[in-house]
């Protein structure tokens, strides 16, 4: 590894971080309360920390793929320990929940460690919610443009940071790209707080919510999340924003450029809208005749629940946990099905699950004709058997990876639905699971290994697995000529 | 498909059936119980639907591979609809319970829906006992021996009934195969039998004892299974054949032939010993610890619920459902992992998992190298990417179907464990699961439809899936010119 160019970058990554921080210090100002010095000293920290590494190794340039794959995993990782301090320093964390907490922001997860969120004081409520649309772009953007524009080269990262298979290059320079990300970025998240606002929701929480649901983080600043806005209206706006969100962002550029056919042949969009559907009308249907007995609360609640979670965004406007076993069972299962490749979602993503259906399929066909050869086309493309088995891979990555973090949590003698949940939540940057990790709980109680470990889980599942696993690889630590 | 063909071998299917059952009708004789009437009935009914298909059909001799696959599955499905009724004329169970019950015995699930097996009269008790042991040759012996000596080549049939992606030939000709695997299925009977005299158990509990562990069966004489034998002895025997069973019979042959070595060079055994190890270890220090608080006890209690729940059997000498979670989370992992190939042991079986495990590790190592060709090898040999596509889609339509039918289950309003478990306990051949189908708790309480399910569910599991889909297909149901 290049270490120099790698604390250059970093160097850069942090003094960003710090003016990120400017707008959660101007509004712990105007509250007034605990959390105004703190955010002062981080950002004080932040910048000198960032300026230092800049300075230092401002000769370094050579830049390789393994760089890459280091400079974006130490780099959410230096950004949350740092990002961690004014939770920490105005005391309301210790600093592990306080890291725990703000790598769950970065990662676009919405785990929470407060039982009473709305203790906290505003800045802090703001930088927190911030975070997750700082991480929600970060996947793309963060790197396809910010990297690039600090002189470097990011295709090599963004191959390494891309949440899916299928990441592609939607536009033929990188900083085409990454301005048309931003900008499709900016105005979903201003169209849905002006909405919101229409709503009759107040500024501040319209901002936040936003934030939460534009990047798929799911941070709320209600106790009862989003149930604590007891209007239909906004239910549904922020229900169709956390959907919209869960969709490849370069389909919205194909659908800018007049080529909005494109959208809806696209294979993975259709069965992401497929499955919220199909999922929306099963859970209604269940809450109507078990629970609710009334069907249009039952639709209303159902998709919003739907959606929050295949997103892997966390809102919920009902106590799911409470809901029938068929449908914590579906929601359970969407956990893991994820968003769409290329949008700020996590999971396994719906383009990996399309290709797993694919190969089943194929394989019934071959029973029949065992010497034909079928391949697996999506949206007409032929894919590479390479593609097949890294696809397969990082499927069976995921479940080894869950299952023995699962035993790992089941040590604190929690139940196994609460174990299993929380590693589901956490390793598909959800948020909240089910039992004791359910929409009205928080990770508080677990011990702080274990929230160390959800901490790295919550990277790995940003991350896609295999780069954190590249990074922890010891020949990735030897110094480069 | 070739109906005649078909119709013909089931014919001569079930007169062996009838002939197997002699010994059960015997036992009741002797018992003097209310099922030597039903036996009989059962025996003549069978033997005359038998004689009947078998005449009507003599003509018959082509068969195609599609045949193969009809044969296999209608089979089972007909020995097991016939099986269940001596269970429903004497009147100890409705017939869809009757159904579940020996589907489970034949299936070598062992899952029952009686809650006081004690009060079962003798007969009935050895039946279901007995039909773990046909079935377990069965998925091997039944088509390598029987089918081939009514007259036809049946390495097609062994293709689809084969348990696991290497079946290969272990003898160049069938009835030598068929021989070698009975004789070695027969030895280990005999083996366990004598050991288990031996141990003080008297001759009908140790020969039905022996077909459940021998067929990895699980089906228990006793309300508390083998925990009823009050005898570390016991305990360990039953253990160690539950084990030996697990194992792929084609290696004691190796073994026999002088070629030890091959035994302990194949790297599926290696992995499934080492899994039971390591699950072993783990759940008696996890028992140590947190229950019983005596090493001893602890790691025979371990080695024996890892045994019986990894070969798939799901005997039981404690009542695992009140282990601490970390237990019963290994425990709930080696349901889905299962037995080696080739064994009489079901779910998803070790070689698949290490194929998995061997995909990711080439993953990993392709970070770094992204163009290397690195191949899949077992034992030495390279692993062709159809074969690799083939366990991928296997593993894949396992969890899809595991998923499916948790959801299906859970509309009974059982609590996720319960479902989960349930569906893992029955696809995988196990027997009992967790929660309110633990191993002191029954199927008794389920929907028939529901029990329908889980029988359709034992059904596949055992032939492997693919088999049973093939068989549903429309397309196979075409009369052949």
């Amino acid at each position: 590894m290049n270490f120099g160019t790698v604390l250059r970058i970093l160097g850069n990554l942090l003094i960003i971080e710090a003016v990120l921080m400017l707008p959660s210090y101007f509004i712990a100002l105007y509250d007034g309360g605990p959390d105004k010095l703190a955010f002062l000293m981080t950002i004080i920290i932040t910048a000198a920390i960032g300026s230092f590494l800049a300075y230092r190794f401002r000769r370094e340039k050579a830049i390789s793929a393994k760089d890459g794959l280091a400079i974006v995993s130490i780099g959410w990782l230096a950004a949350s320990a740092l990002g961690a301090l004014p939770l920490y320093v105005s005391g309301v964390a210790g600093y592990v929940d306080a890291l725990f907490e703000i790598v769950s922001g970065f990662t676009t997860t919405g785990a929470t460690i407060f039982s009473d969120v709305e203790s906290l004081p505003m800045g802090i409520l703001f930088w927190r919610s911030f975070t997750h649309w700082i991480g929600g772009m970060g996947i793309l953007v963060f790197t396809l443009a910010l990297l690039p524009a600090l002189g470097i080269g990011g295709f090599q990262i963004y191959k390494a940071e891309s949440p899916g298979p299928v990441a592609g290059k939607i536009a033929p320079r990188l900083k085409d790209t990454a301005k048309i990300l931003y900008t499709t970025y900016f105005t979903i998240t201003i169209a849905e707080i002006v909405l919101l606002l229409f709503g009759g929701m107040p500024l501040f929480d319209s901002m936040v919510n936003t934030f939460g649901s534009v990047g798929t983080g799911g941070f709320a600043i209600k106790n009862t999340s989003i149930g604590a806005y007891n209007s239909t209206y906004i239910h549904l706006v922020i229900g169709f924003f956390m959907l919209a969100s869960g969709v490849n962002f370069s389909l919205y550029y194909s659908f800018f450029k007049g080529r909005a056919t494109d959208l809806f042949k696209d294979e993975e969009l259709r069965l992401y809208l497929k499955i919220v559907g199909i999922a929306s009308i099963a859970i209604a249907i269940d809450l109507w005749l078990v629970d609710y007995h009334n069907l249009f609360y039952s639709l209303r609640d159902a998709f919003f629940q739907v959606s929050s979670i295949i997103t892997t965004t966390g809102y919920s406007t009902s106590n799911f946990d409470l809901w029938p076993t068929f449908s914590k069972g579906i929601l359970m299962i969407l956990m893991f099905i994820g968003a769409s490749a290329g949008s700020t979602g996590g999971g396994m993503k719906v383009i990996r699950i399309l290709v797993m259906l694919k190969l089943i399929k194929r394989e019934v066909g071959k029973l029949y004709h065992p010497r034909a050869i079928i391949p697996v086309k999506i949206n007409n493309k032929v894919m590479s058997n390479e593609t097949i088995a890294r696809i397969n891979s990082f499927l069976a990555l995921y479940l080894v990876l869950f299952l023995f973090s699962t035993l790992i949590v089941s040590l604190e003698q929690v139940d196994l639905v609460t174990a299993a949940s929380s590693v589901a939540a956490t390793l598909g940057n959800i948020g909240p699971g089910l039992e004791m990790v359910g929409p009205t709980q928080n990770f508080g109680f677990y011990s702080i290994p274990t929230k160390l470990w959800f901490s790295a889980l919550m990277l790995m599942g940003r991350l896609e697995l295999f780069t954190i696993i590249a990074l922890i690889a010891p020949k990735n630590w030897r110094v480069d000529a």
